[in-house]
């Protein structure tokens, strides 16, 4: 049998495993930050429609550049934005792909702060970036003048600031942001996947984008939305950076279907956020929770929290698992994050870790 | 304001154009190789019953490696494969774009035999493969003495063949694959997006699988399958070869409405591919009509015609646009390539052709 050793790949990809969190079938699913809400009736009726009336032209490609739903995006986004300001792709993932294709590449390099989110190594690599390892400090937040003085060293072509951060849940200052931008030689990327969960009085890089062409906000709607499958991801930038990601994209990249059901979904943005203000109290009350039981657990302006620390976290994670409760075995030693789900899936998790505990 | 100029993007992207056909709004558009067959009334219906019941989970991500999609593509294809030989992405494009990461990349080149699919240079360059042009003949077919000699002189890491070739329409026969098979020292990439339209007695490469782990046959459901909004390209090759592309692809790259309408078209295929009867039989009338009126058409196994040869072909084509025709400005020097739509559309193109000629 042939193995993929055998085949000419890459070397740089010789003995690495593909990417994913374990997906395992068991009843309280608390591991990948979905929003554990599913559409309404309503909105799965007008995506029922929306789809019949694009399904009658399916058999032509969808719109190259996705005109309307940017627009829509710029709509929901506010600031003054408008759809030339705004791209869209499968995912945040493939937004991040399409940033590196154009500002990183062979010979160039990005520079992130850690723990972060893990597919910004993953896509650099994947796009033959170097990887430049900075570091977070104890409380989980980015110290300026560190950052600043590893960009000076460093000199990289693309930062990757995230914020709220995963899987910490921590927010970055506006002036931390101002000051990187200042200090970066090429372009500085916030990623805002989980902005909407952010506490009152959390600031988004969006206000940052005046005057700003090498910031750039990539945005998802797979959280606050609740759209992980429709895989819709999209930045905020300057419009010159949107004529960049027209350089690299693939042709038609974002199908019909998603295009539509992207759209039913802002349609019905108010129905889809009032659920964020119930994952927010619940994240807060959980954050509590844990600590009144002794643990620590990160402050959190996105829909998890990072808890522990466990001499064998390991342990724990298998022990909630054998509850029937999955969480995820990610972060810095000893840690573990939990995402927010229902109130009843929170429950679960607690009745979990009290057994686990005792 | 700032320009794209005025942004560190990389090098090679500078003074660069976007890839795409222009889109203009005439009545009667044979510029992409579309299908002119919307779907059904009861393939829509079937679509949108299956977008109510993906959108049940739709807060949650899609299988990341759509394995009931893949099965469905083993089943369609046949020759006995199964799905851990199949592997989908948004469209052929992406399809190719990870072929090129896990096989070629900064330091390692592609060939292919020109003119061919202009993506596949374009997405070479996009992951910093090295690209060598390759010469077909003058009848459009791939000379195997030729293509050999090419292949040892550049010893490629990828070798892209296409058959039915776009813009062309050529087939090649199994003898010529085979023969660059032996000789590649990498993959061998084979893109049948026209495949189903080829005439009777044209072999798939698929037949060569067996025993030829490098050997890569990708596919569309853009053409026959009538399914270009949904962005569905496939490939089928050794087990192996789709373990390499879990490690590239970005993961959750295919979202769940993708997935569900690819299903749905498989199971209507009977419907689909009977309308490819039809578009085949207009084709071959198309080659007569155009010969027949004293015009070179090449033999053509896809559905599309190549024909000429004019010395100003782009007054014939304004020509055309002029009289509500849109047909594509591609192919070697002299050529032009049309699309073949429904009778009423080619009527009107004959119309058109007529008057542009007289």
């Amino acid at each position: 049998m042939t193995t993929l050793d055998d085949l000419p790949i890459r070397d740089d990809l010789r003995g690495k495993q593909p990417y994913g969190a374990p997906q395992l079938d068991v009843p309280v699913q608390l591991n990948t930050n979905e929003n554990p809400y599913p559409p309404s009736a309503a909105l799965i009726d007008d995506l029922a429609r929306a789809v019949r009336q694009g399904a009658a032209t399916l058999n032509r490609y969808p719109d190259r550049d996705a005109v309307e739903l940017r627009k829509d995006l710029a709509d929901y986004l506010g600031h003054g934005l408008t759809a030339r300001q705004l791209w869209a792709a499968n995912g945040s993932n493939e937004i991040i792909q399409q940033i590196l294709q154009a500002f990183g590449g062979p010979g160039r390099s990005a520079i992130g702060f850690e723990p972060s989110y893990s597919m910004h190594p993953i896509i650099t690599g994947g796009t033959n970036t170097r990887w430049i390892e900075g570091l977070r400090g104890e409380d989980f937040a980015i110290d300026p003048g560190a950052a600043v003085a590893a960009i000076e060293e460093h000199r990289p072509d693309v930062v990757f600031l995230t914020s709220p951060n995963n899987p910490t849940g921590t927010a970055l200052p506006l002036e931390v942001i101002e000051r990187i931008l200042a200090a970066a030689p090429g372009m500085v990327v916030v990623d805002e996947a989980y902005a909407e969960f952010a506490r009152a009085g959390t600031s988004s890089a969006l206000t940052l984008l005046p005057g700003n062409p090498r910031l750039i906000v990539t945005r998802t709607m797979s959280k606050a939305f609740a759209m992980a499958g429709t895989r819709l991801g999209y930045l905020a930038a300057d419009p010159a950076v949107v004529d960049a990601m027209l350089l690299v994209r693939l042709p038609y990249h974002l199908s019909t279907l998603t295009q539509a059901a992207a759209r039913v979904a802002l349609a019905h943005r108010e129905e889809l956020l009032g659920a964020v203000d119930a994952l927010r109290a619940e994240r807060d009350a959980t954050v509590d929770w844990l600590r009144g039981h002794g643990l620590a657990a990160a402050d959190s302006d996105a829909n998890f929290v990072l808890f522990g620390t466990f001499a064998d976290r390991r342990s724990v994670w298998e022990g909630l698992l054998d509850r029937g409760v999955l969480i995820r075995e990610t972060g810095p030693a000893g840690w573990l994050r939990v995402s927010i789900g229902t109130p009843e899936e929170m429950a679960a998790f607690r009745a979990a870790l009290e057994g686990v505990l005792a």
